[in-house]
C-alpha cells in the first residue's frame, strides 16, 4: 500500500490556529491539485481530531473526476477512514454520510456502545491494537479491502504516528504565505516528537502554487 | 531599522525536537548563507530561551568576512543582542565573552542584582517594557546606536513577537528534509499565536539549497 501524506501549513508548520479553526492556507491551484490526488486515491484518510474540529466530508468536488472513476471501474467516490481509537466520531459526523464508503479504524478498548452507533451509522469498522489504532495492522486489513493509495489528510497526530511506525511513503506540503504562530497550535507532526533518530525524507519537487510553494517529498 | 528573521526548521515547523538539542538540519551551503547575512548585519539577535539551551556564540567563522566589515570600517563581528526580560542570561554564557558588542534587552521589572551581574560581564543594558521586553522600544534604543538591520536567529517565542508587534521585515526559511514531530517542540513562532488577523507574507524566492529549500519572504 502506498501512504501519501498531503497538508497545507503555513510558514511556521502550523494546520490552523491554537483554536483549531480552519484557515484558508492554500488558494484554487492548490485545492483542484488536492482534489486531483483524491481522484487518484482508493481512501482519504483523517485522525478523529480532524472530524472533531472540522467535520470534513472528504470527498471530490469535480464531477469530471467522479465520471472518470467509474469509467475505470472504481466507485465514483474515494473510501474514507477516519483512525479513531475512541470511537469518538459522532453519528452524524459528514464522513458517515452516504458519499462514499467509511472505514473507522478502532482500539479494542473503544466503547462499545460507541462502536455499535458508529456501525449502525453504516461505518465499516476495523478493530487494531489494544488501547490505540495499530495502524500497520488496519491499514493491512485496508489494503486486504483493495485499499492500493491511502491520501492522508491529517491531522498532526496521525500524520506523526504514520511516519513513526514508517508507514509513510510520500509528503506533500503546500507552504502558504502567512504566519500562525502559537506553542499551543496543531502542527504538520505533533505526538510525542521524534528526539534522535529523524525520518530522512527526499526533496523530489519543488513548485510555485498559488502564492505560496509545493514541497514533495519521498520518505526513505 | 531593518529586521531580518533567519531560522533553519523541519519541514514540521521545528527550531529542535521537544527535548530543545540543537539539530543539524541544514548543511554547508545554507551555513555559509547566514554566515553572510550575519556579515551584511549590524547586530544579530536571539531570545533567552537560545542562549539557555545552545549557548551560541553568534560570531561570524569566516575570516575574510570580519576583514570585509573592518575596510568598510565596521566592527569585524556585528553586535549581539540577547531579548531577556527578566535577565536569566548566564554571566558565563559565550554571548557575553570579548569576541563582539553585546546587548542584553531586559524589562524594568528584572531582578537588579541579575542585571548588575550582567553589566558587569560586559553586557550593554537596555532597559525597556515593565515586565516584558517592549521590542519597538528596545530596537528603537539600538537603532540610535547605529544599528540599521539586525539578524533574528530565534527562538520561536521572540520570533512570534517580533510578527505579532510588526517589526519583522524579511523572512528567510530554510526548510531542511526532516520531520522533527511534536507538540511540545519548539516551532518557528511560538508565544500564544495569531487567531485572526494572520501576517501576509509575500514570497519573494524559491531556492534549492543543500538537501533542502530556501524560502524568502518580504513582510507586509
Amino acid at each position: 500500500m502506498r501512504v501519501v501524506v498531503n497538508a497545507a501549513t503555513s510558514v511556521d508548520g502550523k494546520l490552523s490556529s491554537r483554536r483549531r479553526e480552519q484557515i484558508a492556507i492554500s488558494g484554487p491551484e492548490d485545492f483542484d491539485r488536492v482534489d486531483a490526488l483524491r481522484a487518484d486515491s482508493d481512501a482519504v484518510m483523517v485522525g478523529v481530531g480532524t472530524v472533531l474540529a472540522d467535520d470534513p466530508h472528504l470527498t471530490l468536488d469535480d464531477p469530471d473526476r467522479q465520471a472518470a472513476r467509474r469509467e475505470r471501474g472504481d466507485p465514483p467516490q474515494p473510501a474514507r477512514v477516519v483512525a479513531d481509537s475512541r470511537a469518538r466520531t459522532p453519528a452524524d459526523a459528514r464522513i458517515l454520510d452516504d458519499a462514499a464508503r467509511t472505514y473507522v479504524l478502532v482500539a479494542e478498548t473503544a466503547p462499545a456502545e460507541r462502536v455499535e452507533a458508529l456501525a449502525a451509522s453504516g461505518a465499516r469498522i476495523v478493530t487494531a491494537g489494544e488501547d490505540r489504532v495499530d495502524l500497520p495492522t488496519a491499514l493491512g486489513t485496508l489494503e486486504r479491502e483493495g485499499v492500493e493509495q491511502v491520501m492522508v489528510e491529517g491531522g498532526g497526530e496521525l500524520i506523526f504516528s504514520l511516519f513513526e511506525a514508517s508507514l509513510a511513503d510520500e509528503l506533500r506540503l503546500f507552504v502558504g504565505s502567512t504566519l500562525i504562530g502559537g506553542r499551543d497550535a496543531p502542527t504538520l507532526a505533533d505526538g510525542e516528537g521524534f528526539v534522535e533518530a529523524f525520518p530522512d525524507l527526499d526533496l523530489t519537487n519543488v513548485e510555485r502554487v498559488d502564492d505560496g510553494v509545493l514541497l514533495e517529498y519521498a520518505v526513505d
